[in-house]
């Protein structure tokens, strides 16, 4: 029994429904930041953080900072890239837009590599781009959480290696940290950033990042300061190898229940081998991608290899918003999201299957949500005359 | 009765104990960030932030980010500032140091105005630095969380609007919105930034600041683009429109159960007249000044109408040291900090009494710690053959 509210399930794309220990973890009772038991849990966790990345090179680096997935973008735009320096952003979705326009800010010349909408950017073209000028980083959206669409990004790291050796891979993991597979060391990754509320499962408010040693060695070599101050790896490194260290040490006050909550939901997912979990999304994922086709629907990514593991964008029948479905969804006691791409945003619906919906079947969310679509499409279908 | 696990009293300038019901908000189940329940929580919130504020001027803009209090300074450089002007840094602790530097790292010129540890710039040598030069902003903080100095912000105001009116009065409130008086309109306020985990009472993670139509429009009028992306006032402004008009809106995916808390302690905070709970912080400091100068102890803040009224920076009798003390108050159920100003960390302490230590008087936790300090200060002079 759950000792959570009765609530309908939350199977967007991310914040997701919550394990109790996670939750419970979050009433903490009030600790210094700077006291020996919260420097252990601090210190625990972000070596979880190098398990959760399958990492055991001590020369890369875990970041956990009080913030939103967001402020991933910032930490890498204004430390990893100096202004007038070359980024190519490959993208496959709405969140390579706002990534572009980060780096932007903090001063670099960012080249978009566009998909249609529903796919990535060809193997072909990445390496036909990163021929044409020397990039110092190229940034890859995992899972865009807008489309559903999941990129290679073991391929295209080795096709950075191999064309433009010194360029860094950063890889946007928000929607897959967790749930995709990510093998941070063998795959030779320079830096991911993911957020809290997604497959790892812990609520909102934590920006957490892994860089590689030629990524911190990167940062090192700047020649200009980091443009940002909050967001900059000089104050935070140290920071972070202290608490490791299990030493106190100051920056900005760490969020302590949020990583609280963070060390339980790490501490439940590191007690089994990664890539069980990785299989478990791939296999509820597969079930999914079944059901929308039997109800006669496409998805926005549009071929099986594209297609992220634990978020399914469902292409609404002609005729129906998501106005229309998601309240009998809601009915059904389920929640999707909209659409968010903004050139379909009201054509399609997204829905979450990650975290605890997926690892703890006894919870029959997945089941309960195909069932609770199937309905809500008829009667929207009805409804107008489909 | 305390739902929470048994624990030492927290009375550190930050976080502080938490009430009942505020930490049970932590543990709310999964919400949709754009679901109609979620948007109501966190538009309600902001409208209460404008009371806490005392503002009832449309015009003015609160948002709640997530983030540390320490991402507040740099909203405040990289958008009410622009590359080559001025800032003016009133000086009065270890943080006007920080906030320089984030306003240098967004281009400011910032000039400090230092005080010796303990004390703040008179007023006659803020009139005589403001008519040197023009300034963008001025900056002072408010309560120093490494003094315990508390500046007069509204005495600046008036100052500043006299000599060099166009000037922004720019407060960094961390350490005393929520405990000392601040009437944001009538005092003519432009920006104060503060974080959830002082005197609000709400766990950390949550930046909060409140700016004017002044700030706003300076900001509006900008000749360049915001410095940062996360940290952007483009960026946050309009969904903090959205949400306070209870229309759901994206940018970052908010901290759904901080908000949550948040908007527990602004709902008792806002219940009864701040007015009161002001009073309740300085009729407790009155206590614990008076207790100090019982034990024969002098503070930081050298003047009664510079010592902060939610903390006291006590010195330590000569030979002693913060870790000579801080294991007694603990063995007697009691947490305070050590020093934070680095030129002279390990000669004082500091005590936090804000809150619910304050507002629930029925818990006792000054008068304990007062006795616990007696008890250990004594202790540790013995032990030293002081």
């Amino acid at each position: 029994m759950s000792t959570q509210a009765p609530h309908p399930t939350l199977l967007i794309p991310g914040p997701i429904e919550f394990d109790d220990a996670v939750l419970q973890s979050m009433g903490h009772y009030a600790e210094s930041h700077v006291a020996p038991g919260f420097v252990k849990t601090f210190g625990e966790t972000l070596t979880m953080v190098r398990k959760l990345f399958q990492s055991t090179n001590p020369a890369a680096q875990p970041l956990v900072i009080s913030g939103s997935g967001t402020l991933g973008w910032d930490v890498v735009a204004s430390n990893l890239v100096e202004k007038g320096e070359n980024a190519l952003v490959l993208h496959s979705g709405y969140f390579a837009d706002s990534f572009a326009t980060c780096l932007e800010t903090y001063g670099a010349n960012a080249t978009q590599l566009k998909a249609p909408i529903g796919d990535r950017p060809s193997f072909e073209a990445i390496e036909q781009a990163l021929k044409e000028k020397p990039y110092k980083v190229v940034t890859v959206t995992h899972v865009d959480t807008s489309t559903g669409v999941l990129s290679d990004i073991k391929k295209v790291t080795e096709i950075v290696r191999r064309v433009s050796p010194q360029t860094l891979v950063v890889v946007d993991g928000v929607c897959s940290v967790g749930c995709e597979e990510i093998a941070f060391d063998e795959w030779d990754l320079d830096a991911v950033l993911t957020a809290s509320q997604k497959a790892i499962g812990c609520p909102p408010g934590l920006s957490i990042l892994m860089l590689s040693g030629r990524a911190v060695e990167t940062f090192k070599a700047r020649k200009t300061p980091p443009s940002s101050y909050y967001s900059s790896l000089a104050n935070w490194i140290p920071i972070m190898q202290n608490y490791e260290n299990l030493k106190p040490s100051y920056f900005a006050t760490p969020p302590t229940q949020l990583v609280h909550a963070l060390h339980t939901t790490l501490s439940q997912i590191t007690a089994r081998p990664v890539s069980e979990r990785f299989a478990a999304h791939r296999q509820a994922s597969d079930r999914v991608k079944a059901a929308v086709a039997d109800l006669g629907l496409q998805q926005l990514a549009s071929k099986t290899e594209n297609q992220a593991h634990a978020m399914t964008a469902i292409w609404l029948p002609e005729g129906l918003t998501p106005p229309d479905v998601l309240p009998g969804l809601l009915k059904r006691g389920v929640i999707f999201a909209g659409g968010l791409h903004k050139e379909v945003a009201t054509k399609y619906i997204r829905f979450g299957h990650m975290g605890v919906s997926i690892t703890d079947p006894a919870r029959g969310d997945v089941e309960k949500a195909i069932a609770a679509l199937k309905e809500s499409l008829a009667d929207a279908k009805k409804a107008k005359g489909l």
